[in-house]
């Protein structure tokens, strides 16, 4: 009792970053169980309990006041996104999402009206998705919202993707759009500046619906992971994109030891994003690098796979895999390169 | 924008309390997986992925303020902990605990060195368990620390024990000593007040070390584990304490549709805590019955296994099952009757 156990004179975690801290935590970390295929550094963890069925799993942690906002949030689309985001992450190795356990820690302020609210959120997802909600933990906490998911999730030994398997002359392909979820949030952080101490402002969010759809009730590639199987292709390696693209490309490189060029001209924007980004005075291209929260698919797969690729809607070829001494290059329209760097959480 | 929206005029969730609430938000809750085996509802979820090893799930969140607090905590402590009682619910499935993910929400005034310590702590447990830490997610947050850690563990069908197996006539056995953990908090909580504003006051603790442990640094009892598959036991219903051994009774009464008798006298309990009860004029049997953090065991078995059971250190027999309609009963030293209840987190 002579001193509270919080150390004194200590590192800021803010020099390590969100990433640097969990590669410093984790990296002496060595895996005993002969079960654990893949530990820590992907999408899932994998897991091998005898049979050819492998097991999947991937946690995520919803904190209120970091990464969300119940000013502008309903309960229910926070529960149905706090479920959808661990089912991406599984969709990401190319398996598919089971079971999943939610644990909450509810402050005084909320009622049982509320939970009920985020349940259903959570409910909805998991019926949409054909995933089972197995357990969780319900705790009173002193100040805001907890919401902390883990989903289990099955692929088949041979149908897993990491993100170590891209080779050079490899093409890189997204999904979607990127940068609209966070122009979904810039619209909402607009209005909630707007409406301070305003009851009655009228919010200016017609025709921008899709911005908040992208924010508040993002969905997982579900439909892209069935087409490419169905089309015969297998990416060489692949992840999510919920930090922004400039953050995973990078760790896709890392971990698969190459380069690569992303065109700036290829990234896929939304109109509405862009619009917005012009009114707000965004660089439109700087949120689809670094915005976060799209849940869109990031791989790259065999050029051979071209032919085949094409055809797909919905999914962009922006740039190829190179070797690693040229890095990770963003080649601007005007042809001038650039390199991409991580962003993550600055929060700390 | 018009309106915040956590929900007004609601329903205080301490009209329902923590348990009343957990069935609420899960009574409507039907598994659609094949692979789901048992949802909510025991110390664990199992998961049916093909094969004879079953796959189990439990997860616990700690929330500082509420579980913890770190004024007389330290954070390596508190970190093997979390991880331990993780552990303790897969043994009470009769499983073997594999791997771990561990999230983390930490404020500004977290250091690098601290989240070492608690991941020291974690490693620990992991290493002493020969469980592997194969993910997790790490956020600032805006408050206290938040620890979310999520377990898997495997057993073989036929071994695994449910809640829902007690019969009557069958004897009722924790393991270890009930009401420790609690009195080490108190130990700790009075120590606190104590030393408040003055940071030189000599703490009372000698002679007291081991309920100190006991609420610092439990252990899950998987040695008890490994004594009864020796001794050819197979508990009909089994749990671990968590809640006090009341709470618990009544969850293997409710789910196995029984009653029971347990006995006063043949509690187990520990002299030290006996002593520092009497100190600060506590029932010793109240904190036994309600106290929680004990992570022992609670198991039904045969009647015909007493011979095998008697010669295991560490096993009570502390009463036995009866019919349902004689409800849970705790019968005191001078033979009076009372009912027992379930106590639960009451800090909503």
């Amino acid at each position: 009792m002579h001193a509270n156990y919080v150390i004194m004179g200590k590192t800021e975690i803010s020099t390590l970053g969100e990433f640097g801290l969990i590669r410093h935590l984790t990296e002496n970390i060595k895996p005993v169980q002969p079960s654990t295929e893949k530990g820590v550094g992907d999408d899932a963890a994998v897991m091998n309990y005898g049979n050819d069925e492998r097991v999947l799993m991937t946690t995520d942690l919803l904190l209120e006041g970091i990464h969300f906002n119940l000013e502008y949030v309903p309960l229910k689309h926070l529960g149905y996104k706090a479920a959808v985001v661990n089912f991406s992450d599984i969709y990401a190795m190319n398996g598919t999402p089971t079971q999943i356990t939610v644990s909450l820690g509810i402050s005084k302020r909320f009622g049982v009206e509320d939970i009920e609210a985020l349940y259903d959120g959570i409910r909805l997802a998991c019926e949409r998705y054909g995933v089972d909600l197995v357990g969780g933990d319900t705790s009173a906490s002193m100040t805001g919202l907890t919401i902390s998911i883990t989903c289990l999730g099955t692929a088949k030994a041979e149908d897993i993707i990491y993100r170590n398997g891209a080779k050079e002359h490899n093409l890189v392909c997204v999904t979607g759009n990127l940068g609209t979820a966070y122009m979904g949030l810039q619209l909402l952080e607009r209005e909630r500046l707007v409406a301070q101490g305003n009851e009655k402002a009228q919010l200016a969010f017609e025709g921008k619906e899709y911005l908040l759809e992208r924010q508040l009730k993002p969905e997982a590639r579900r439909d892209i992971i069935a087409k490419l199987r169905e089309a015969g292709i297998k990416p060489t390696a692949m992840m999510d994109i919920s930090d922004g693209l400039s953050s995973e490309i990078l760790h896709i490189c890392h971990q698969s030891n190459c380069g690569c060029s992303i065109y700036e001209d290829k990234l896929p924007i939304d109109y509405q994003a862009a619009v917005l980004a012009e009114e707000m005075n965004l660089n439109i291209v700087t949120c689809a690098l670094n915005g976060g929260e799209d849940y869109e698919l990031l791989f790259t797969c065999d050029i051979n796979d071209y032919e085949k690729l094409v055809p797909i809607e919905d999914v962009y070829i922006i740039g190829h895999i190179t070797k690693p001494e040229y890095g990770a290059v963003l080649v601007g329209r005007n042809g001038e390169e650039m390199m991409l760097q991580a962003q993550g959480w600055q929060a700390f």
